[in-house]
């Protein structure tokens, strides 16, 4: 039964800069409304694993003595957040979305959970993952209709986000994880450069896989991210986010390149007649947009990008051989039917084929680093169309792309398609996150998205 | 006390291949010399925090079948090996050398502990490390004499090999962890490139931290490198260790460079004689050898070496602000004064520091590979001297280098100071495992070991 009293209205956004320091909220009473709503829907939606109403509770009251004070930790001090359940807490348990983890209490928060406890952020609950974030569904349905999915791996991140529960939660991609569940549930969705965030302490090892958040607006997703890395830093080696605690400036770019991806083929006619209505409207309002039939450049990339699916899943299969080994060892009844496969196909490359692959990717990328002379940031949709019926987590074709390439990505909410959302997608430049998030922004001025 | 017995004399070596091949040994008859050994000696070295001598006697009896079978896992099949405790296991404790781990049962094994048990491996037992592999002492004691230090932060696992009880042990290194603590116990050390050895399920998070082995021979060091790697693969993202299972022909250099690095200032007499002894033998061989008075090259890497230490350890302290804060929340009364003070370190460091820590690292390691063309290999001391007196585990002057440039370090025990062993280190290219094993052999062709 779809909850029609959500669909694409106008959800809870937590302005904490605004309203919390002019003393007209408070992360107290802004808590209680999201959990006012929570007990109303979340039995319908399942978004939670786990939740921590107490320890949320009293993280606002010290949020709301210090907004008082005039002495917030953070922009997003208050801020009542999830967190995908397969990133530990040392306060919940942390179950992996595998029943091979059932009942599992780690010892600590993981590194971006404790920063962001360090930024005052009100930590409600563990939003439902796919098993180990890869393509077995968890329980969560789609709050705008709930005979659909919600879209994965970051299932309860986006379905928590994008009824209103939350302002924001923490998922992962390493296929389309954020930026897919972000478009089917309505919600902001910021997939970071690769190392953007530092991974401690969650089961998110593969080479492309990274952290990032789901939002209800732009400026949350990119305040809890950066509340995160400037605490916890990147992942060791790489630089973490670039950028200061105030949202980048909404900048209109001058030349963006549209990509098709291979999902052009298999988009909906509606949600490419979505897209090239806002082509035209952005083009309208003055930026150059150059697609592959005007350019050797973008039609070279587009070409690349028909590999990127499936070298995605070479490297992931072989990068997943430990620990999907361990698990099933332990026990390969509690694996499901993809996850077996997956490790049959991961026994079967070879390390050679694995370097290959990854030499592959590695000149994808340069191809990709060096549009940025000519190009801004490019743009594409964020799925093939809304989230489809069932609980299958849908096509990730258009997401992988930004995965592969290691590079920014952020969903913006600004499609309607018969009722039900689609994201419009921004793909930046590696290490050149806030450049991207203040590109969507001007995107979004010029869009103004209907939620 | 000095255990005299075991000075400089011939340790156990399991050569799998010939004799176990051969029906003259078997791998149960070898763990139960093995096993005689620790039974007498453990007491006063102390290498092991906890071991598994029932799944040692039936993994080495399996072996013992297959090898009777003429089926064989791998070279190392029936093995007895030990794994430093901050790499987990799901049959023993992992306490990391610290309180806060105190009987920390892990759900798994480490990805490079369930490679080595499919390659047949007997897993003897746990070795001791320091707290956290950083620098607070264990409670192992020099082999050679027991007054001294077996060297951090690999400690057991080197002194365990060094004494006989172990073929092979597992180490890591990001500073000088497994070349220092080898050249202390008079064993081979073999730390690989970066990202050769999958390092999930360690503690082991270090941006140039790496997995490697220390082993009674370069044959067996290598061998169990290769049985883990080929297996587990390297970490996410990395090439892995490339080459075959048999050990790398050994292979007598054109030329060679020799580094002084900043040890020298600070190098024993008695060694750097050593070296410059050494130096003259393989000259003699007719290997050129080039020194920084000889070369600009040489010289320049020199100075951008005398960063090195500095440089790792301002990246090790960011790097370590997650785990070490949740530690720290937990009970900070159980985290050494070094571990402390290394956070409070961390916590000093601006990102936009780290950023620039990162990028002068890169420059020095590109400076490094450009030696490729014209240098073999480098070469130079792996340790100011033998093993100093006391628990501080000792300089590490000479190992950081190969930690920071992120290629194959390899340390030969051929050095003999009073009765203490020491070791000389080759210093490969990155990803250049094979050619620098091959060099060693090459050089120890020439030099013949004392042991």
């Amino acid at each position: 039964m779809a909850i029609t009293s959500l669909k694409l209205q106008k959800r809870p956004y937590l302005s904490a800069t605004e309203d919390f320091a002019l003393g007209k909220d408070s992360p107290r009473a802004f808590l209680e409304r999201c959990l006012e709503l929570m007990a109303a829907i979340e039995p319908e939606v399942m978004a939670f694993e786990a939740t921590d109403l107490d320890g949320a509770r009293a993280a606002a009251d010290a949020a709301t003595g210090r907004w008082e004070a005039g002495h917030p930790l953070s922009p997003i001090d208050g801020m009542p957040i999830g967190v995908k359940d397969i990133i530990e807490t040392g306060d919940m348990p942390t179950g992996m979305g595998s029943p091979l983890f059932d009942g599992y209490q780690p010892r600590h928060d993981a590194a971006s959970v404790r920063a962001l406890r360090e930024a005052g952020a009100a930590v409600v609950g563990k939003t439902v993952t796919t098993e180990f974030a890869a393509t077995e569904p968890g329980k969560t349905r789609n709050p705008f209709d709930t005979t659909r999915t919600p879209g994965g791996s970051s299932s309860g991140s986006a379905a928590a986000v994008g009824s209103g529960m939350l302002s924001a939660a923490l998922g992962t991609q390493v296929v389309g994880s954020i930026v897919r569940p972000s478009s089917y549930c309505g919600v902001y969705g910021f997939k970071p450069s690769l190392g953007a965030i530092n991974r401690g302490g969650s089961l998110d090892i593969l080479s492309q896989s990274v952290q990032g958040v789901l939002a209800a607006s732009l400026e949350d997703a990119w305040g809890v991210a950066y509340a995160a890395a400037s605490r916890c830093g990147g992942d060791p080696g790489y630089d973490g986010l670039i950028g200061s605690a105030a949202l980048p400036s909404a900048r209109k770019p001058k030349r963006l390149a549209m990509l098709e991806t291979p999902g052009w083929d298999v988009a909906e006619d509606g949600a490419k007649a979505a897209l090239l209505g806002a082509v035209e409207t952005l083009a309208k309002a003055g930026i150059e947009i150059v697609t592959r039939k005007q350019d050797k450049d973008i039609d070279q990339m587009e070409r690349a990008l028909v590999e990127a699916l499936d070298l995605t899943r070479r490297i992931n299969a072989y990068e997943s051989r430990w620990p999907l080994n361990v698990f099933h060892d332990q026990d390969s009844s509690k694996l499901s039917k993809a996850m077996r496969d997956r490790l049959a196909q991961s026994i079967m490359i070879k390390p050679e084929q694995h370097r290959d692959a990854l030499r592959r990717r590695g000149m994808i990328r340069a191809q990709h680093a060096a549009l940025a002379d000519r190009f801004d940031a490019c743009i594409t949709l964020s799925a093939t169309g809304p989230a489809p019926k069932g609980m299958l987590t849908g096509d990730p074709v258009f997401a992988v792309p930004g995965s592969m390439l290691a590079v920014p990505a952020i969903s913006l909410p600004v499609f309607d398609i018969g009722g039900m959302p689609l994201g419009l997608q921004v793909l930046g430049f590696m290490g050149q996150d806030a450049a991207a998030v203040g590109i969507a922004g001007g995107l979004l001025n010029i869009l103004h998205a209907p939620i």
